[in-house]
């Protein structure tokens, strides 16, 4: 049963801390059944376009957009000087998806699609997606553009003026686990970035409950090479980066600001996390190692629980058994968002690790995810 | 400037006075010039014998003593039901090496050799030390068997009871970085493990110039798979490890002690530290993020200034400058520490980030740079 | 232009023609469309068990069927003491395959599945398969103890006595390419070898086709580490795998046996190959470069247009386009076998390149289009 | 004693076959003791300048000269605007060589070089070999520009006009294993190929024994990435090399000339042979296994028994004892090329495998040997 469905609300979670206004409200919103699909919505087919799709985010969206049931890729954008067939640009789709891959045209993808999914950087997803609108589509954008209401804080850490500040008001971050509801209505929504999905995850529940420290935050994150998208420089190369362990952008990557207006908002104070990226010698994954403080001693169990609690109605986190520890292995492909905490009795300390596909929960799988949301399809189709 | 100093600047060698007892003096003793050799010296070579030649480590020695000017490797020995040529076991050594690898006879070593390396598994090392320390053999035992004054100690973290403890009291912790002097009277040397270097060379300067909070010490490590050890297991498989990333023994890795009872030396406190180890894949490297809490507001060219203050004669830890970061990559293959470190004035912490090659400067290299300074040779000879 | 067809254009199945005995009809029986489903089988379910279900093959056999939409899992079996759930063996499968992993046990596999895979090493294999045929199930097996008709070929190159021999004239070489219609109508299926997967289907059409010399066939494989399976040995440890590069059983791969039988059905004469496996530091992936030497001069586009017309109704086989070469990337996770080939004017020779995934199209995937083939569903059902 | 030294000539293999005028002897003259060094030469030091510092093989033939008792390099210069400290390009060197890395100005670098490294872009060397031979200083190209001595044959397989012919009379093929003496009378010596180094030590001997035919030469390489240079494009980024295998330029690549050309001169014929090279995700190291057709029937024995003999001065080829085969981890830093062999009786083929590192005997490291050559030192210093 589903709040907002015309159902009655959710129950929470005896001992779950009331959510302020504002608040994520963890049990409540992200039914895994997903809303129950009636009569002639049951064959509903929507059409999407990707725009931008032969970067790593916009092929791994055509990955599970071609395997979703309910959703038919109808049009495929990238920067180009001619249409090619997307086989050509990716063999991977040959036999598959044998779309034309076009430079971008908003009234020719406004024709073939209902919903838009903009896989752009950022500075560019912020042009295309008044037109989109405009025109009555649903967009998902992946880059940062939407996520702040605060435009300010987007010039901040972003470098560049927002030139789309009118739709600031109407987009939606879109984390599911804290959102659901907000997503469902929305027709702007800012699909989270990779580090953001894995850390807030991991640290949202403990801070709404009031478990931890809101001042003591650290979190030391390890992300596969595909994060840094598919362009050429030297730094990325595979002699680079094959056998080498490398620290970047220590207390000033751009995803702080993300993660701490969410982490705001869950806690209901400002919060200031110190967050130190690093680049891994594999493809896909992040492994997010967050340091805590307890307000009061606190049991590896009862952080477990506070975790499953807090997750019950999510469908895309797992939170390990006790002893257990999250491993990037474990969501390769997957859409899942794997969570583990240890109390740690000699420091006082708490250590969570999560671990999500950064391709996947970290990007394309939770636009998909967010697709279902919009969509009133139920939140798992096509995702598991 | 060193705490307990005084606040003079620290002499050099060979006159420097006498350090306060127990405590690291990080500037004074580590010469990267080393001893002058003088006349008959200059052609002295050592004969030196590695117990346990055929793992990781054992053979990473051989890589770097067979290009050594000063030692000469005779003696080779395995767990092994007989004889072997060294190259059979390792192609890599043929046409190098032409030594046979033999089952361990003690007495046949000690006629062959006038310094040993023991690469054995903990526990098994401790059974050996003394036989040889009785032939009047220097010992470097690069396990953890003689890295604890206190046997209780070892017992806690290793799980078995010391069986030589009569040995203890003489043996000395070989980082050269903070115990030269120490190093190079001993007989018996226990070569620190792979993570401590990492871990030690980047917190003890700032905790013995009173920077930082003894308290308050977070490391985050990540460590290629050879630190695992040449042995077969089904998590250590190709298969397992690539494309993975993943964390282990949180909060409890063996490893704890030795960093607490060298960081506690140079704090002139207890401490104790979280410590998370985690395996990333790739052959080799440590990368080490440590997070500490400054004791008042500290810039980042401060923090550098401390290490290069500290580290000034010591020829293997290099100090980035300003705006770089340690990368394993940059180590690969040598016998340096790197350091780089940040201040971040947003959430008032410190990062420190280090780089070694877990079987360089974490194992066989420290081990060479160990033998150098008992030997009265140069500190770098052979290493660089 | 298909050999023994007189050259008339193949006619499609249902009414296809007989082949010729003991050769493949290559455009003939794999239609891509499969078999038309008509009323109460279209949502016919098949309960399909997993013996064996804890090794490489075995999850990948998992992850396939879970989003398979007609079939459904129901016992899990493995080499072990007690029961144990699958998530606690993998954690990949929490929250998608709760299902328990038991000691096998055959009455009780029997009385929960219709079809079985057996993920068994060879030789075990054997001993499972007449129970389970005996009680009426469809068998799968991705061993190679049911791939020979010939006892006597079995024993010389696995070197053991073929313990269910009686079995073997009802076993069907589960290659769909070649044999869909008698994979159709099998109660036994032998799934094919990694190796002989890329190989056959880079070889047979040209042979079958007359194109190439008979006698002059080099195949140069490479294969990822999880070819290996799920065990741990030295060897395949990650420091040992991780950069390097080497061959292994020259000339003396067991996997030749069923390469140079299907290539001599395909061919109408006795074939040997000269089969060089190696193994390249990554997880997934076969690239086969083949060798072949024309019977008289033809170009690269005579040979595109060969494999097209050979696979015209294969849906799992992708000819590349003229100058595209293959690439394991491409396959990653996917059925498809891609080939590419180059006629080389300057030695007149042929370079075939073909590229699989070892544990789909090399697998478990491949054993799924058995099943799908056995069980009447069309070919790609849960497999694009 | 080294032939053309004043000693009288080496003696030959009993059996060895009489090289031809212009073709490689192999036993005579690659002396492994090299040169005897007298009196006032024991201390003799070289002055070295690296044109092009900053690539993998420039950096990798810094590693070697930084090490090397007899060199010592003075100047450094890559494509810059301004200096920088080679430091600052690559940190690896910071304590090891604080040297200038400057943009190119011939007549500083005469200033301060005897030896000037070429380790430039095909297409570039040509430019500037003129200049440094003009000044009297000794030349070893890395690029391809001086490998042949035919200018058409460069022409037509790299593209581009010969714009040094001049010099090309004086240039001579630096494969020291078969061209020794030569390369000591040298003051231009052109280092090979990677790939070429690999696939001729493994090729010419048994042609020039006359036991392979020559028409018959397939040539299946596999190289490490950092063959492709440091530089940037999307195909040699992490995520597209990782976890993927696959062909390019199938019996095209430029180096097929260079091959051939050496071959022909150790058969005495022309020779065509195919050559395959692949892209391996690792950073170092080149398998090549290569087919051949005996003209007789022939042993594995025999095989490595003609390698043996042909290589017996030759200190930087190790062949492989009977059973084993080559495996890039051996070479790994290594300036060995390592040969296996293996006579396949069911096919009557032999196969050939050969491993190096592309960047030590691929290339600098092979450069120091041809330094050593050309300045009277013995073939193995520094490089062992």
């Amino acid at each position: 049963m589903i709040p907002g469905d015309g159902g009655e609300p959710a129950p929470r979670a005896p001992d779950a801390p009331r959510p302020a206004a504002g608040r994520p409200r963890f049990v409540v919103d992200s039914g895994a059944g997903g809303p129950i699909i009636r009569g002639d919505e049951v064959n509903k087919l929507i059409r999407v376009a990707v725009v931008g799709a032969t970067g790593y985010t916009g092929c791994e969206l055509l990955e599970i957009l071609t395997r979703h049931p309910r959703a038919k890729v109808t049009s495929l954008t990238a920067k180009l000087d001619h249409p090619i067939l997307m086989s050509e640009e990716s063999p991977r789709f040959a036999g598959r998806l044998d779309l034309p891959c076009t430079p971008l045209d908003v009234e020719d993808v406004c024709r073939k699609a209902d919903l838009v999914f903009l896989s752009l950087p950022h500075g560019v997803s912020m042009k295309y997606a008044g037109p989109f609108r405009a025109a009555g589509k649903k967009v998902i954008d992946l880059s940062a553009d939407f996520r702040f209401r605060d435009a300010a804080v987007f010039a901040q850490w972003y470098g560049v003026e927002h030139a789309a500040q009118g739709l600031l008001p109407e987009a939606v971050y879109g984390l599911p686990e804290l959102r659901a509801d907000e997503i469902r209505g929305a027709s702007l929504v800012a699909n989270p970035g990779c580090y953001p999905t894995g850390s807030i995850l991991a640290i949202a529940p403990l801070l709404a409950a009031g478990l931890v420290e809101p001042g003591e935050i650290i979190i030391d994150s390890k992300s596969g090479a595909t994060g840094a998208g598919r362009k050429a420089s030297i730094p990325m190369i595979f002699g680079e980066v094959n056998e080498s362990f490398r620290a970047y952008k220590v207390g000033r990557h751009q995803h702080i600001a993300e993660i701490e207006a969410e982490l705001g908002r869950a806690a209901g104070v400002p919060i200031r996390v110190l967050f130190t990226p690093h680049l891994a010698p594999m493809n896909r994954g992040i492994l997010t190692t967050v340091y805590l403080k307890p307000r009061s001693p606190v049991s590896s169990s009862a952080l477990l629980d506070a975790y499953r609690g807090a997750y019950a109605r999510s469908p895309f986190v797992r939170v390990m058994p006790p002893g257990a520890l999250a491993d990037t292995k474990n969501v390769l492909g997957l859409n899942f968002c794997d969570i583990s905490a240890v109390a740690d009795d000699r420091t006082g300390r708490i250590v969570v690790i999560s671990a999500i596909d950064n391709l996947v929960k970290g990007a394309a799988g939770q636009a998909v995810q967010n697709m279902n949301l919009v969509s009133g399809f139920p939140e798992t189709e096509g995702l598991r």
